[in-house]
């Protein structure tokens, strides 16, 4: 966990914005769960590996004394920090859907929390920032989705964007095709996921170790080596893989690819991988990932999760969202310079001692009534080096109380002033 | 705890910009803490009661392993979740001073928590809004942080706005002169805090039961009884008190309500109130709170605290801060009709089953460029339901795909699209 310094929050807040106007004028609306949810939902299998990451908060009073006496087995906590914005705003769903638009098209952007061990550029508090069609079964859901999300990353000045889609059905359809055991497709995607990484013959060690049967792995690899999976026309795709060609997800596929290509105009790169695994087991149908060509990993992602709500509200709801990582996007955006425009901040100089502090109110009062951004700051005994701090710390301008010239801080304009 | 629903999101998101814009215009700057802090901090005693209200956040992995074998005594947990605003700010200054600005004029919007009894209108999480100026000595710091917290609650549209103004070091010299114990001086102050509400009669009672010297407490009585107080006169109060009028804290008191005055041009009220206590022991010097006619108690509150800092840092730095009370701002805007202008947002409605996807993606897209807020609905069965949905729901317009009109949604709108 960190702080957060004054420079990178406006770099936050102006990227925050950016998105929220871009999503606000798609339809969608910000909802807001609570940080904290039962543990009994946030360990109730839909998280995958980052159930084991939930800080966990020890029950309080008369209740904490309780479990303790029963000793070991006892549960300590009954509260847990949420891990991600999906799971929550599935039991928000369940819980307040009577008075919830229908279909719901919800946006969420706030912290969640990973015990996480420490590592580089890694924290263990950090912000998502997703979008749901809750209720919607069509296609123009993802389709929906996946055009708001592009429109935001361009909005943010993200070009070079390439989206990537699959269906998970037409990796069940393979699993099937080679003979995999169905109860173990979970795994076979797992090391699927990794194909870039640790490339065909990675995946086919990892397979073969973890137990899968030796010809269902050589038929995998054997597909997934076919040259015709390079050339990415989705018809020559479908057509080298075990699927039906003509079946509900093929036909999905190809309408949610004409109607992004479509509304993009261009814009940004729509590509079909049936390698695209994303990690977690709840989806059920399209999944998508963005890239950007100055990132090494994804930089948005999601998909279709029909059958997570009816877990928890007991009929089935159609589910899909997507997700952007918003640390990545703050982390590419820091690499350049003078991507947000710069707000225009006034100092006021004077000294408390001798200026009356009415009269300096007034002054203050009036720059503002003007639109400038005004802070009174004391007058320091070393002007030019006081001067050369404010510009340090985002002023752009300074005007000393008495006078009403305003003048300009830039690198260097602590000597000007003081020289001339 | 509780879900926050679109409407109320929306509300929300609109007041806090509306804050934030008018504290941006007086120089001050976002800042972000974490949620989690240590205990150690979180229980070092600048938290008063609020310490015991901490949700505890269990150890992870082996440190947890390794305190539960120690066995009862040992500390389960490492971390809490913060219960306000200015412990966290606190330590974020003594953390980060080097890299931020001299003096840091600082705005932070965010959760708390405070594991309290669930009751009517108080949540276990809720949202603060505070401003602090960090080493500024100067009653300047005073001035600006009451002058842009009323700018913040007038811009919401809170008129008959009165501030509160008194002086920790007023009620020491009081307290001194009765000749309470001066290790029990905070006692008397959260019985004196209590005036409001159970009189002065109360407020003898109370402090007689806690056993402060009856001479003592007939003496302040009797100071509180004295007419001049009500008189509200600044001099007229503080000659009816026994403290120096002449001394630093009168005359700082003079300087900031002259100041505040001025610069109000009155447009909210101000007074001072010897009788004013506020509940945290860390304040040093000037307290304040603003209260409006539609709420029983105080909406913001704040004072000066120089010496809290000192106990992270090692050496001491002024510090001064005004807190709102965000939840209770919420309370009172929700009463109103109509205090934020309503967005529109078009429904377009399409039938999956026969309009062109790509060319519903392009409809939606040139209404957009319009600047419209725009939402794909699925057309349902029911036209004239869906369309009494859409206006409970927010939607203020609707569009039915393949013309270009766009119809107008009251309430009642949808009768009329119907029948005409």
């Amino acid at each position: 966990m960190r702080d957060v310094l004054p420079d990178e929050v406006e770099l936050r807040d102006g990227a925050m914005a950016c998105i929220l106007d871009v999503y606000r004028r798609y339809g969608f609306r910000r909802v807001e769960t609570p940080a904290l949810e039962s543990l009994r939902l946030l360990t109730g299998g839909q998280g995958g590996e980052n159930e084991k990451l939930i800080f966990k908060v020890l029950k309080r009073g008369d209740r904490l004394a309780a479990s303790a006496e029963e000793g070991d087995g006892a549960e300590l906590a009954d509260l847990g920090l949420r891990f991600d914005l999906t799971v929550p705003l599935a039991r928000y769903y369940a819980h307040n859907h009577a008075k919830l638009p229908q279909p719901l098209k919800a946006i969420q952007i706030g912290p969640v929390w990973r015990a996480e061990r420490p590592q580089r550029g890694r924290f263990r508090q950090f912000t998502q920032c997703d979008i749901d069609i809750l209720g919607v079964l069509s296609e123009v859901a993802e389709i929906e989705l996946i055009l708001a999300t592009a429109e935001a990353l361009l909005a943010l000045g993200l070009g070079d964007l390439t989206l990537r889609i699959n269906d998970r059905r037409l990796l069940v359809a393979i699993a099937e095709h080679c003979g995999f055991a169905s109860d173990r497709f979970e795994s076979v995607f797992i090391s699927l996921d990794k194909l870039d990484k640790i490339g065909l013959s990675g995946v086919r060690v990892e397979l073969e170790a973890v137990g899968h049967p030796t010809d269902a792995v050589a038929k995998l690899v054997g597909i997934l080596g076919e040259p015709g999976l390079a050339k990415g026309d989705l018809d020559d795709v479908l057509g080298a893989l075990p699927v039906d060609s003509g079946g509900a997800p093929a036909r999905a596929l190809k309408a949610v690819m004409r109607a992004v290509r479509g509304a993009s105009e261009g814009r940004f790169g729509i590509q079909f991988d049936p390698t695209l695994v994303r990690g977690m087991s709840y989806y059920t149908g399209q999944i998508f990932e963005i890239s950007h060509k100055d990132y090494p990993s994804s930089i948005a992602g999601g998909g279709r999760y029909d059958r997570m709500i009816g877990k928890l509200l007991g009929r089935e709801v159609p589910a899909c969202g997507f997700s952007i990582g918003f640390e990545r996007i703050i982390a590419i955006l820091q690499e350049r310079a003078g991507v947000t425009d710069r707000v225009r901040r006034v100092a006021l100089l004077f000294d408390p001692a001798q200026d009356d502090l009415a009269a300096v109110m007034t002054a203050a009062g009036r720059l503002r009534e003007e639109g400038h951004c005004v802070s009174l700051e004391v007058r320091g005994k070393r002007l030019r080096k006081q001067l050369d701090d404010l510009a340090a710390h985002g002023f752009t301008d300074y005007v000393l109380f008495g006078t009403s010239e305003i003048h300009g801080l830039a690198s260097g304009a602590g000597e000007r002033a003081t020289s001339g």
